[in-house]
């Protein structure tokens, strides 16, 4: 256990201590050092940053992001970027496609609005109707297997079909990055972009932003810029997780959230039981042999075995009675902050709750 | 595909046409029938139905199962106990153990307001400084392995260190039933409870209530009841969902909550992605290998082969475009439901939210 996490457990127990449990918390000190530090990366890189906001749904954090040097915000619904609209960004991009009567009158709602704006497209027949000023970034599969057109010759012969002038950029999201090796996922990503845009430019057409993302790809920004990348969208990092400490991507001392939970029963001397589940950790394990159902922070040797909605089984020697409370570092940030009305900010000035407005309607 | 599922279909589709997806949808007729049948199951065995409201969290559903003869109501937070006990339940049973002075001066109030309170416990410690008033329902560990006192002596030997006065019976959840065959689990919760009854009547301890419950296991209703079991709690029972379809607890005509989805991107012939994800449908699986992520009403070919946040990639052959829109079935109706601000009620007259209200706070 690091100096750093252990400051971040006594203070989210101090400053719930009054609080019936479970309470999602953020340290403010390490989430602020995960922003610099991420502002820093970009910078140095040369790479723009869209901290993709889904994470953690919340206006305080969106801005802070802006205020660390990101050029805007990325949104997964359009309810995000509604939301962070109305906190006074300018420039969001939303990396889903707007499928859709009711989606596209939201978006011309938006687009309305003033702000700069893009979306995510896969297929040129869907940016037919698009709202004026509305510009697509076309989504290149670089190994996820999710949605996008196959990096080069594919992606040129699709993005041919886009009226003229809609065309930003293209775009990827190595989310296998969570299954293969990291160094690997980042490669996908640049040389797929990179592939992408040359075979476009060598038929006449205007590329101009080449932007990938996910925590776990991040430290590979400047190779990535080397590459021909324009910009970066990482979203997990903020808050940091389970998830994030297995791949190695970030250290358990940059985790920012944590659920505090108190031991409710102690039914065998190795097995204890928490008052948090799945509706405040979320079930939701990218990578469950190694980060199990999240982190017991300062006692390493415990694991939890598994998650009900109000129960974790914690399994392992330690020195906890009932009525112990911990803090649980959860499996994935942003499930679990999207579980929480509001995280409970800690460790810079006194205690305060940062409601998480975008959660809940899409 | 029966019939009442297409028609669920039809109507979430309806009623949703001019909505932004994914969109969270009850069918009250099936919903109604659910609780109909259930209400009659536990009459006919003469067992007490007090069921699980952690399910919906929605006043409204809890009326009705009142209204259909549930003594009271099952809860797993504070939160939804007051929630319910502002929407008039008058009888509530916490299954969760209250560990901690917070906690203990939320029971207090909630105690003063005139309730029945029942809570869980499962150590004579617990329940020294208990609200006037609040009953004790022991825990009783009949396979789950998660909170409770093992059957027969050892349940018997630490009812004992009860105040005398707060104990209200003993009560069980064969969560087991998830992992092991039905019969067996049903088996063991009332196996358990009668053993343990037996043992603490003999030391001429009193026990009143003897309460089972998980939907999987309600079936066994009437065997229960012969068994001396006195009250059940199912609770996933009202919307059914593909774990209960998969292990053949209901059926897919059962299930009355489904999320409609835009197909936004088909990148192969038999890949198609939705714009539902673990933000929407829930990412928890307790029967991953029969039930996946879920099922896609109408098309019992298509498999849900992963999800992410608001992702969920779909393998197999069908008639679906870009733009077509689906019912999915969550794996989970409870943690789906908590997902969800409101949900939209469809098949019985004019569409309508009712919200999750007991959602987010602990």
């Amino acid at each position: 256990m690091l100096d750093t996490s252990a400051g971040f457990a006594a203070q989210a127990l101090a400053a719930t201590a009054d609080l019936t449990t479970p309470v999602a918390v953020v340290e403010e000190t390490v989430l602020e050092r995960n922003l610099a530090r991420m502002a820093t990366l970009a910078r140095d890189s040369g790479l723009k940053l869209r901290p993709h906001a889904k994470t953690h749904k919340s206006p305080f954090i969106a801005r802070r992001q802006l205020e660390h040097g990101a050029v805007g915000l990325t949104a997964a619904t359009l309810h995000e970027a509604e939301v962070f609209a109305d906190a006074g960004a300018g420039d969001i991009f939303i990396a889903h496609p707007p499928v859709g009567a009711a989606k596209r009158r939201r978006l011309a709602e938006l687009a309305g609005r003033g702000l700069r704006l893009a979306v995510a497209m896969d297929d040129a027949e869907l940016a037919r109707d698009l709202p004026a000023g509305v510009e697509v970034m076309w989504e290149v599969d670089t190994g996820l297997h999710r949605v996008g057109t196959a990096p080069g010759e594919a992606t040129a012969r699709a993005v041919a079909g886009l009226p003229e002038g809609r065309l930003r950029g293209l775009f990827t999201h190595a989310g296998q990055s969570y299954a293969v090796e990291r160094a690997l996922a980042a490669r996908q990503e640049w040389e797929g972009l990179a592939e992408s845009a040359a075979r476009l430019r060598a038929d006449g057409i205007e590329v101009g932003e080449l932007s990938v993302g996910s925590s776990p790809t991040a430290a590979w920004a400047a190779e990535a810029a080397a590459g021909g990348i324009t910009e970066m969208r990482p979203g997990t990092y903020v808050f940091g997780d389970a998830n994030q400490v297995a791949l190695g991507a970030q250290q358990l001392e940059d985790c920012a959230l944590g659920v505090v939970a108190t031991v409710v029963a102690t039914p065998e001397r190795e097995r204890r039981v928490l008052d948090c589940g799945t509706k405040s950790i979320s079930a939701d394990s990218r990578v469950q042999a190694l980060a199990g159902w999240g982190f017991v922070l300062g006692h390493p040797d415990l694991r939890i075995e598994r998650l009900n909605e109000e129960h974790a089984v914690v399994l392992g020697e330690a020195d906890l009675k009932v009525g112990d409370r911990v803090v649980v570092i959860p499996s994935h940030a942003c499930t679990s902050a999207n579980l929480h009305p509001a995280l409970l900010f800690v460790g810079a000035g006194e205690p305060r709750w940062e409601p998480v407005v975008a959660r809940g309607w899409n």
